[in-house]
């Protein structure tokens, strides 16, 4: 009965998007997982490349009352992909080549599955900058970066994925089509649905197309890393420059620890004794940039910070930008899991949020660095595990919570930029009262009362408050 | 019956805030208007000076089941805090003086009735700044820049109201009081109510608190004034200049009418004969400001356009910008009304809306000059009219109606910055299909499902898409 049922739907599908159907396990598993935890088994895995192929897979999932989880390259770190109650996966990473430009408008309409460098890239062509910039860019879809609200260190003076969004197509749980925004940066005709649909991961309506505003391409950058004694003085540097007149594009901090895997990795020149290194971009007219880089050593100069190295040529800004590329990879470790956080905290906070996860780190014995983007408190601790050992499993799970309970505590967000999706979730309790919490329901009843659109995700089951990272699935 | 109702409401509302209620017709009568059309006569007028008594008036307000308008400065120009169906009226203006700046975060936090000025003036004593600045900044509240999302010259640059809110305190349609977002610009905890809410003209939360991001102020500013003896020459103009490579800090327009009123009205020295004239502003580095304007010149040179002259002192640049600010009183005529609008379109499309406008202006005869936010693409068209001619009436309608749907069928909006209101409502069914404002209901009828926030608003009543101006209340 079960098979009968499973090969009509089948069949229907095909009906829709032909040969762009997955139902053998060995093609559904590798829709299962994401760039978190866990895997699960979509019961159908489908390529769309049109509106009109969503809107008509929508309405069949009603009919056989399926859950649906859009899907772009599976970069996202939250779990916001995993389609953890079967149902039907919309992969739209096929849909990737319908993307138009309007420099006279300065606005990009795209598809969702189009990758976020070759936005990046057909921007650049016109002399303009489409800004947000995560660090997955080279491989994920602007579908994903919609619906996680991608950010990137272009934050700290250009905003994230949202500032940028003024207009979509969407396909509803009910299988509507509808638009919101348009195609001007100004717009306060109705409710700002765009900002509500980018960044509510994909559970109130399915993103079909964006239009993205650019902005003028600046014309060059220049870099100064600077080196910390203490995590007071790296502290009190960050509000320094903020406030003195120059607005940094990047502003990325890396911990002591961060420092020295950078070191051991990539055999980079740092001092291994610093607290921590801060690397400042500043962008604009080249001619300005070396001024503003001086204006920014002598604001620090006057809270005693001395060791700013200015990056005197192109290569020596490449150089110093290899510090925060090498951290990533330096994570790794053959074997281990990397395990990704971004809570966020008040500028003013971060000196004490990197000496509380420096004690989470003495306290579970954990390999774990912390770096991010500096200029809006986004930190990234990040750690590697074995977790294929429980006793690491468990120390990872307490230590991540202890990290979200002290971000709250200081102020901060649970997630800066990676998304609530499955992994967070437990907590969102600990930010939200009940009341706050039953608000954000009331919108996801009402837009998709079977909770047909990614279920499972952001919303904590009853009693649910606890990290999970080991399971059987 | 009701006399005692009227009573026994009174008494309660005394009960909450005191002395602050009002009931005397005298009273009340000047909360019915606001800076656009029709006079109404709301109830009760309180002014709340906490959340707990916004809430218990909400309470109350359920009890006896009447509508709530929230009120800032009233200089709102589409009607949004007109109590239209009478009840109680929430006068935030007093509520004006719980204001905190935490410079280390580069956050304020506020209650509604702060004037937008006090915020832009607490913010540049530590070196910051705010930058939404609607023209109304000297009297307005941020209160009612919240629930209208409001803009200003700086939104090519810096963008609107919306994008410096991080975090809200909101009591609900049922008395709640609930938090969205945070301390932090980056936040993807849960969906992004405070997006939601910001804008939403007070019809799904009351707002009591707002934190509000700031930003380095910039150290200096330099402004040019280019004047096109042709729309094509302009409208090329715009797109030229935000590809130059330079980010203007503003880009203000004024059509050939607004040129000759100001001359008319200021005697300013500009060509009487021009098609248009273009203010940009560049700011940051006061060494720099004078190269990117000259790249803006090269860059327009380019393009046949050389008319551009570059102020030489802060005298000389407080004088071009006196065109700009001369605009709006050369336009009021003793006994007239003048009828702002706000009609925004794509970049490539303003030389177009110029053109129609100026068609309108002659099919009606009116008195209607154009000039706004050239580097977002919204426009002001302006009407001065008598208002007490039905004749004028007619035609300040037709007109405004005929603009509408021109921005509308060049891909625009109905507002760029001043909201929906009362008077825009009867075009929502142009810009959006039947689908897409169901979905903007439903959100209202989740949230407040008695329509008691500020109802009337925003959403047309069935089959009403007719501006009317003129009535009797």
């Amino acid at each position: 009965m079960r098979q009968q049922r499973q090969f009509e739907i089948e069949r229907r599908l095909r009906d829709i998007v032909g040969e762009r159907v997955f139902v053998d396990v060995a093609e559904r598993v590798s829709y299962g997982y994401d760039g978190s935890f866990g895997q699960y088994l979509p019961d159908f895995v489908t390529q769309p490349l049109a509106t009109s192929e969503v809107q008509q897979i929508v309405k069949l999932a009603n009919v056989y009352d399926l859950p649906i989880y859009p899907r772009g390259a599976g970069t996202n770190l939250s779990g916001g992909s995993l389609p953890v109650n079967g149902g039907i996966v919309l992969d739209f990473s096929q849909w990737n080549d319908e993307v138009t430009i309007y420099p006279d408008d300065l606005i990009i309409k795209t598809r969702p599955g189009v990758k976020t460098a070759d936005i990046h890239a057909l921007a650049e062509q016109h002399q303009l900058m489409y800004p947000p910039d995560p660090s997955s860019s080279s491989v994920c879809t602007i579908g994903g970066n919609l619906a996680e609200n991608a950010g990137g260190p272009h934050g700290v003076k250009y905003g994230v994925t949202k500032d940028y969004v003024i207009g979509l197509e969407v396909v509803t749980a009910q299988g509507d089509i509808i638009r919101t925004g348009g195609n001007t940066i100004k717009n306060v005709t109705g409710y700002d649905l765009t900002k509500l649909l980018v960044g509510a991961e994909g559970t109130l309506g399915i993103i079909t197309e964006a239009t993205l505003r650019l902005i003028p391409k600046p014309q060059a950058t220049q870099t100064a890393l600077i080196v910390f004694d203490d995590l007071g003085s790296a502290g009190r540097s960050i509000s320094q420059i903020l406030t003195s007149g120059v607005r940094p594009s990047k502003m990325e901090i890396l911990d002591h620890h961060a420092i020295n895997k950078v070191v051991d990795y990539a055999g980079i020149d740092l001092p291994r004794e610093a607290a921590a290194v801060l690397l400042v971009e500043v962008d604009g007219d080249e001619a300005i940039l070396p001024k503003e880089l001086e204006t920014i050593k002598a604001a620090l100069a006057k809270i005693g910070v001395t060791q700013v190295k200015i990056a005197a040529s192109k290569s020596e800004e490449a150089a110093l930008w290899q510090v925060r590329k090498a951290v990533s990879p330096a994570v790794v470790e053959r074997g281990f899991t990397k395990i990704s956080e971004d809570a966020t905290v008040p500028l003013s906070q971060i000196p004490h949020m990197f000496e509380k996860i420096d004690e989470i780190k003495q306290k579970y014995d954990l390999n774990l660095v912390v770096f991010g983007h500096a200029g809006d408190g986004n930190l990234h601790p990040t750690i590697s595990a074995n977790m294929r050992d429980p006793e690491a499993v468990k120390n990872v799970e307490n230590a991540v919570a202890e990290i979200f309970n002290y971000a709250i505590e200081l102020g901060g967000t649970l997630s800066g930029e990676h998304g609530i999706g499955m992994m967070k979730k437990p907590f969102m309790t600990r930010e939200f009262d009940a009341a706050s919490l039953a608000f954000q329901k009331a919108i996801k009843d009402a837009l998709d009362p079977n909770h047909r659109l990614n279920p499972g995700k952001i919303f904590p089951a009853a009693g649910e408050t606890k990290l999970v990272l080991s399971h059987d699935d």
